[in-house]
C-alpha cells in the first residue's frame, strides 16, 4: 500500500525510499534547486545548526528523553518534527537513545521527496503515519511511543469489548462510541453517525475508544483539532479554527480511538486515517497491542500532550488494579 | 472568583495579571519605587543571582528534579518560593523540566502586584493556592504535585466514603473526621466540632481525610502549623508558636484532608482555605483526582515533607494491593 | 536509653552529642591530641581528601545514588563508613542527595568521642545502630534504608504471623524461626534454642523472620558473619572466622530477622542487638514498618548486599501479587 | 564440569583461570606471540582505545546503562563482546556500574587462553555461557541479566506447569513445546521431535517455554539464528544462513526456552547447550528464578533484542495482574 504525494504532474512514492537509487536523488535535488523552491547548498546544511531548538538537534535529545521514559525501548517508537514543508525523522531500527543529527532523514512534504537520505539507513516505518498527522491535522510534530501503559490500556478495552459483545452490547454506533461529545444535539448526532458510517476502513477502528473522565490531567489534552485536507503549504493554518477551542475541561470525557494492529507498520495508514475522520477532535490514536500516535501544533505541545496521555494511561492501569472505574457510566 | 490583596487604599486583583497591560505595570512599579518600599533597579535583577539557593535558580532545578519524580508531568504542578515579601513561581503551562530563571514571575505579596511579569507567559494557575499557604500558614515554600500516588489515594478514600455512606456511616462529624487528634478532651472536641461547622465552604472538603498510621516515614511530617491571618510582613513568624510542636510520632495517625476538584484550578481557593481551617495542623491538602498541595517554612522543609508524603501515598497504594490496612481502626 | 562507650576511666555518652557544648569538645580534642592517639591537625583534615574512595567523598556520592534508588527519601536512611577506628556519617534530618563532605560527623570509636561535630547539625539518629554493626559484626560499613519493598515485606510477615497465631501456630521456637539453618543436628538445635531463649530483649524480635528460597540473587548474601564483642581496635578482624564461610547457595533459605519499630530510632538498639544475637549469620535486620539495616566488611560489600536484598524484597512483593510462594514449606 | 577449548595438541581449561599462575600466563603469551597469531605488544593495548565503540570502552558504559535498567543489580549479570577471536568480559562479583576498562578480561577464543587476566580479579562465572553463544550461534555479543521481570516470567511458567502436570497435561512433546513454529509440516514435526528427544541434558529444559503472541514488540526479535559448530574463526559467518530469515512477525508466537537453575552458574552450560539445540531459532534462554541470556550478531543487536525481551517480560507480568492472557491458545 503506497503512500503517495501528488503535486502538479509528478507522483512520488516516497515510502519506497526514492533516495535509495542515488541517481534519482541527484536528479530530484537538481530539479528542486532549479525550481528555486528551496535554497539548498547541501543536504548536510539541513542538519547543521547550533540552535538547540532546531529539529536536527531536538530529535536526538528528545529521543534520549523518551528512552528514559520507556517510550522507545528496543528501537521502537520515535518522533517527527516538521519545519515548514520539511519533515525530520529518525531512521528505522536504530537505538533511539543514541541518534545523532547525521542519522536523520529530511523529507520535503511539498515535493514528496527526500532532501536527505543517509544511506545505508532506512527511513522510519512510521513515516506515512507521521505524514498523516501533518496532512490531516496540520501537526508540527508527531510522537509514536510503545509505552507499556498504552499497550495495556488497549488490552483492557479489547477485553471489555469481548465481554460486552458476547452479551450483545456495543454492536452499533452510539453516543459513547464517539467519546468526549456529551452535548450532541439530535442533528449533530445524526451527522456524526453518517460521517462515521461513511468512513472507509472504519472496521479497523475498535468499536469503542479508551474513555476516562474526572481526572485533572485530562485538562492537558486539546478539546479539538484543526483539519486540513491539502498539503500543509497550500493552507494557512493560522486561519483554520480547531473543531473545538481550547482544552478539555475537568467535566469532559477524554476519548482516544483504538485501531487494530497490522503486520507491517506502514499498513496502519488506512485505519489511522479512518480514526482521524471518525474522531475529529482527537489528539491521538492508540494502536492495539502496539502503542500510541500523538500529535500537536508544535513539538512542545505534542510532547506535553503525549506525557499527559501516558500519565493517564498509567493511572488507568493502576485504577483497574484497585477496582476504580474509568468513567461513571 | 478573584483573589484580592488589599493594602491602604489600593485594591489589586493580581490573579488577572495586572501586568498584561504594560502601562499599568510601569505605573505600579514607579509607585513602588517612589514609595521606597523596594529597592529595585530592574525586574531582571530579581532573577539574576549566582547563588544556587536563590529562588530564581532553585525553582528551575527543583522543577527538573520534580519532573524526574513524576510530580509535574505534562506541565502540571510546580513550586513557589517566598523570599521575604516576594513570591517566585513558574509560568502556567510550560514544560517544568525546562524552566529558566527568565521565565519566572515575581509577585510582591505586600503590594499585591507583580514586580516581574514575563510576557507573553501567564502566571501559574496555582498562584492563589500558593498564596494561601503564605498567608495562612506563613509558609516559605509551597509545592503542588500531580503525583499519581496522591491521585490514587484520593480515589480510594472516595470509594470508601461511597461504600460507608451507603451503609449509613460517616454522615456527621466524629473524632476520626479530624484525623491525627486522638487525645482530644471533651472540651477540645466540642470546640473542634464548632470550628468545623462554622467553616465556610466545608462542603467541598471530603468528610474523611486520608489517614494512615504506624509507618516510620510519618515521623517526617510536622505535627502542627503556625497560623497567621494577616499578610506575612505584618507578623513576626518567629514569635508564633505552631499549633503542635515538632513532628508526628510513630504512634500518631497522619491525616491529610481532601478537597473536591473544580473545573478551574484557581477555584480551589475557597475549599483549600476551608481545609486549612478545619485541619489546623495539616502540612498538606489533597485534591481529589488531581494531586496535592504541600507547604513548609523553607523550601527544604516543603520538599522533604512532600517527598515523605509521596512515599507514604505510594506505600498506601501498594498496601491496598496487598490487603494491608492503612490504620488499625 | 543511652549508648555508652567505655575506655579506661572515662565514660562518654556520645549519643547525646558531647560536642554540643563546644568547651567539652575542645577539652576532649586536646586530650586526644596530647595522648598522641590520633595525629590530628584540624577536624577539617578528616574530611578533606582527593581520593574518591575516602569516606568523606563516598558518603555524599553514595547517598545521592541511594536517593535515586528510593532508599533515603525525605531525609530518611543513610550510611556510615568506618575507616579504622573512625566512623563517618551524615547529619540527622538533611536531604541525603545534597550532602557535602563538610556536613559529615566523625566519631572516634575508641575514644567514644566526636572528632568532628559540625554545629548546628545533629548526628544521625541511626548512630547507635550503625555502631552496633561495627562492634558486634566488625562491619566496615552499615547502610540503613527506608525502601518501600523492605517495609512491605515486614507488613506481609506481620500479616502472616497474625493469621498463624490466631490459628495457634508459631507460638514457640522451631527450626523455621531460625531461618537459613536447615541442617541443624539435634545438639545444635538445642544450643540454638537455648541461646535464643537467653537473649535479652528477644520479645522485640518478631517470632518469624522474612524467609525466601530458590532465587539466584540470594547467592549475593553472605552465609555467615564475623563476631566481635569488644571494640574494633581490640581485635584483629582478619583472624576471626565467619560463623559460616562464603555466600548462601541457591538451595539455602535466606532469613532476615525483623524487629518491632520504636518511637525513637535510637531505642532500636536493644532489639537490634537481640536480633544480631539470635540470628548470628545475618547480614541485615529488618525493622517493621520502617526499613532495613545492612552491613558488610567494606562499603562495597555492604552496598552490594543491600542491593541484592532490596532486589529480593521487591521480587517478594511482586511474587505475592502473583500468588507465587516465597518458600516451599 | 570443565569447559574446554581444543586447538592442535593443546588443551586449555580456561574456566579454571590459567592466568592465576603468572608464570603460565607468561609462557602462553610468549607462545602466542612467537606463533605470530596475534600482534600483541602488551595486554594493556587490548583495553586502550579512544574509540567509544571498542569493547573495552563499551562494556563499562553498557554495564552502567544496564545497572540503571535494573538488569545487573548487586553485581549480578553482565555482557561479553567478541571482537574477532577475542572475547571481552567483566570480572566476577564487581559492581557493574563502576567497571573500568582495566578491570576487563580478554580471552582468545582460538587459543582458549586469556590474553589479559587482571589479578586478583576472577573472570565472570558467566564465561562458559557467553562462550556457548559465540560458538553455537556465532554471536558477536551476549548479555546476561537478572531482570526481575525475567525471573517472574519463569515463576509463572513453573506455576502453570505444576498445575497442568497435576491435571495430566504437557507430559510429552507437542507442537506448543517448540513455540514459534506454527506452520510445521508433518515431516518437520517428526524431525523436530527426533532432534528434541536426542538432545542430551534435555531434562534440564522446562517442558514448556515462555510463550506470548500478538504484541508489536515481538517484531524486534529475530525469527531465526545462524548455527556454527566449530570455533568462530573456522567458519565464515557471513556465508551461513539463519535458520529463519528476518524478524518475527506480529502474527508469530514468541517462544523463549527456560532451563532449570543450578547451584553454580558455570554448571548451566549443559542445559543452555541443550536449550540451544532444542530451540534452534531462539535468541535467548531464560534461567528459572535467575534471569536470561540474550545474544546477537553485534552488541547493538544483542542489546536491542534484550531490551525488547525485557519490555515483553514486564508487559507479560502486568498482563497477568490484569488477567489478560499471553496467547490465544
Amino acid at each position: 500500500m503506497a503512500e503517495q504525494a501528488t503535486r502538479g504532474s509528478s507522483t512520488i512514492n516516497y515510502k519506497d525510499g526514492g533516495m535509495r537509487d542515488n541517481k534519482e536523488y541527484q536528479t530530484r535535488l537538481r530539479q528542486t534547486l532549479e525550481a528555486g523552491e528551496v535554497e539548498l547548498l547541501s543536504p548536510e546544511m539541513l542538519i547543521s545548526s547550533r540552535d538547540a531548538e532546531h529539529p536536527a538537534n531536538l530529535i536526538p535529545s528528545l529521543c534520549e528523553a523518551f528512552y528514559k521514559l520507556g517510550w522507545v525501548t528496543g528501537t521502537g517508537g520515535g518522533i517527527s518534527i516538521r519545519k515548514g514543508a520539511l519533515a525530520y525523522f529518525a531512521p528505522s531500527g536504530v537505538q533511539k537513545e543514541r541518534i545523532k543529527p547525521e542519522d536523520l532523514f529530511v523529507l520535503d512534504l511539498r515535493l514528496g521527496t527526500y532532501l536527505r537520505y543517509p544511506l545505508p539507513l532506512k527511513p522510519s516505518q512510521c513515516t506515512p503515519l507521521f505524514h498523516l498527522s501533518f496532512m490531516k491535522r496540520g501537526a508540527g510534530a508527531c510522537i509514536h511511543t510503545h509505552s507499556q501503559w498504552a499497550v495495556l490500556v488497549t488490552l483492557l478495552v479489547e477485553q471489555e469489548l469481548q465481554q460486552r459483545t458476547a452479551k450483545g452490547g456495543f454492536a452499533t454506533w452510539d453516543d459513547r462510541s464517539m467519546g468526549g461529545i456529551t452535548d450532541l444535539t439530535g442533528a449533530e448526532r445524526s451527522l456524526s453517525k453518517k460521517r462515521w458510517d461513511a468512513t472507509p476502513g472504519r472496521d479497523a477502528v475498535l468499536h469503542r475508544p479508551f474513555r476516562i473522565s474526572r481526572l485533572e490531567q485530562i485538562k492537558g489534552i486539546p478539546a479539538g483539532q484543526k483539519h486540513t485536507d491539502g498539503y500543509i503549504d497550500d493552507v494557512d493554518l493560522s486561519k483554520i479554527e480547531p473543531s473545538r477551542p481550547g482544552y478539555l475541561s475537568y467535566y469532559d470525557t477524554l476519548a482516544i480511538p483504538i485501531i487494530e494492529n497490522t503486520a507491517h507498520e506502514e499498513d496502519l495508514s488506512a485505519s489511522l486515517a479512518a480514526a482521524i475522520e471518525m474522531y475529529p477532535h482527537s489528539s491521538a490514536v492508540l494502536v492495539k497491542r502496539h502503542g500510541v500516535y500523538v500529535w500537536g501544533e508544535t513539538w512542545v505541545k505534542a510532547k506535553t500532550v503525549c506525557e499527559s496521555l501516558d500519565y493517564i494511561f498509567q493511572l488507568a492501569i493502576e485504577m483497574r488494579k484497585l477496582n476504580a472505574p474509568w468513567t461513571e457510566d
